[in-house]
């Protein structure tokens, strides 16, 4: 297990909280889903696996870009169960806050899962909430 | 303060500990020097300071892009001085060690301060040594 300030100030630097919309072609409304992910080399996977230990959840997955040939592999963590994003992900950065500008991100991502909890990503007038959200700076 | 394995996270992601090997047109050998360094946007500045803080060492410095004026304007925390990177840098993530592959980069750059420390770097056959200690995977 890793001592949870690490986590902290290792995702302060790599990790990421996005908001995502996206409209898919059978769907009335927009999707809004919230992720949290991050980003490494591939020959850095093991400290993806122990985050993934400490936090108990997430998914590991091997991200190669075809476009870019040269780059290196790339493994991503990413958390996008809504379950484990309310009862694990965001708890855990309650108890031990950001200490970097990331943490405006993190505030973001909590209003939209309280939001999300309300059931208001269902309806327009709640989306457009949620993109403003996501918009301010 | 910040607390110390909250860095090691953060530097374990951020931080960059290079061995540098410049031969300068004016003088007869190559000059050797560690650096320790966090370059991160100007706008999470901040952190930079308090890293600084808690380590009680390093200068945060400007750094613009001219040949890319579309990037951000980073700020970058920077340890030059022998005695800093002896004293405080090495001593900190001896006592608090990183676990992610930075490991590597940190090992090479301890076996290079002993090194230093035994004048190694002031003769030709030593900075060889450094650079092949360098310029291993």
């Amino acid at each position: 297990m890793l001592d949870p300030n690490y986590i902290v100030g290792f995702v302060d630097g790599e990790g990421c909280f996005s908001i995502t919309i996206n409209k898919h072609k059978d769907k009335r409304l927009p999707e809004v889903r919230l992720l949290f992910e991050i980003e490494l080399e591939e020959s850095d996977k093991e400290i993806l696996s122990r985050i993934v230990a400490t936090l108990g959840c997430g998914r590991i997955y091997q991200v190669s870009y075809r476009k870019h040939p040269t780059w290196h592999v790339h493994s991503k963590l990413k958390v996008s169960n809504f379950k484990d994003i309310n009862e694990k992900v965001i708890p855990f950065f309650t108890k031990y806050p950001l200490q970097a500008k990331k943490k405006i991100q993190f505030m973001k991502f909590c209003k939209v899962s309280e939001l999300m909890k309300l059931k208001c990503h269902l309806d327009l007038a709640g989306i457009r909430d949620i993109l403003s959200i996501r918009n301010t700076t």
